[in-house]
């Protein structure tokens, strides 16, 4: 027998993926964090069926992980953004990276490097800086293509969600 | 069209998600870290079918996150132990847990807490003491069950894996 949910479980570790369920649903959490906030980026970006984008980001909306804005009147449009509940993942998508980095590097390099933003230190384990020590959350970093990106040169195109 | 790994994604999230696969891989993860090793107490623990641990089980064989040692000989009996490389997820399941801590919180307080092992200190998001201020890793903490457990009192029950 598989249980759907783990309620028997009394584990914070469970709930917490009982909400971000299948790792498309992580992906669109990362995403999110990359600054993309409308349907067809992360479709594009995703290559997931618009079915299964629009129920996970639906799901993610209910369990208030990120929230639906129109952006436009006419026609309609809507654009998805991390609430403070969905900023707090951000250790989470940070630990995943870096162990995909360490036990499964990129030729050249990292794809990604998150730096400080005051002072251009990378990212620790402990998420401090590793050049001046400091505490670093969320809106404190920016994200760049390292030098294992395929797609882009290292450069300061990506954009942090959280900025 | 949903692709079954994310070859196209240059991404240490994605790498990552391809190797931990599902909710149960996860689970079987954190179990390890609270110190289960065998068949018979995943399998309890997690409450799922027999073929599904196995196969999860063999995955995590295979890509190194668990050794399979025999501990038995007549008849012969194996046990399942977390490698370097499986050690290294600690910072992936502490921020499972302390999201799921914070914004779903069990009636009580925290199912488990983390403490510094010489200190008592909770460990901090930044995976420091919150007393001393030491920076810490799986085998500086011990796990106990906290005001949130509905199966245990709080008690120093609950061993650390990486002990």
């Amino acid at each position: 027998m598989l249980p759907r949910t783990y309620e028997s479980q009394n584990c914070s570790v469970a709930r917490t993926l009982e909400v971000l369920g299948d790792r498309w649903t992580i992906l669109i959490v990362r995403d999110a964090f990359l600054g993309i906030r409308r349907f067809e980026d992360f479709q594009r970006n995703l290559g997931l069926a618009r079915n299964v984008l629009a129920d996970r980001l639906g799901r993610l909306v209910e369990e208030g992980v990120l929230e639906r804005r129109r952006y436009q009147e006419r026609p309609e449009r809507f654009e998805y953004r991390l609430t403070e509940k969905g900023i707090d993942l951000w250790p989470v998508t940070v630990a995943l990276m870096h162990w995909g980095d360490r036990h499964y590097p990129a030729e050249g390099g990292s794809p990604r490097v998150i730096l400080h933003r005051d002072c251009g230190g990378e990212l620790t384990r402990h998420l401090t800086c590793a050049k001046c020590g400091a505490e670093l959350g969320p809106r404190d970093v920016v994200t760049e293509s390292g030098p294992g990106d395929r797609a882009h040169p290292p450069d300061r195109t990506v954009a942090s969600a959280a900025a």
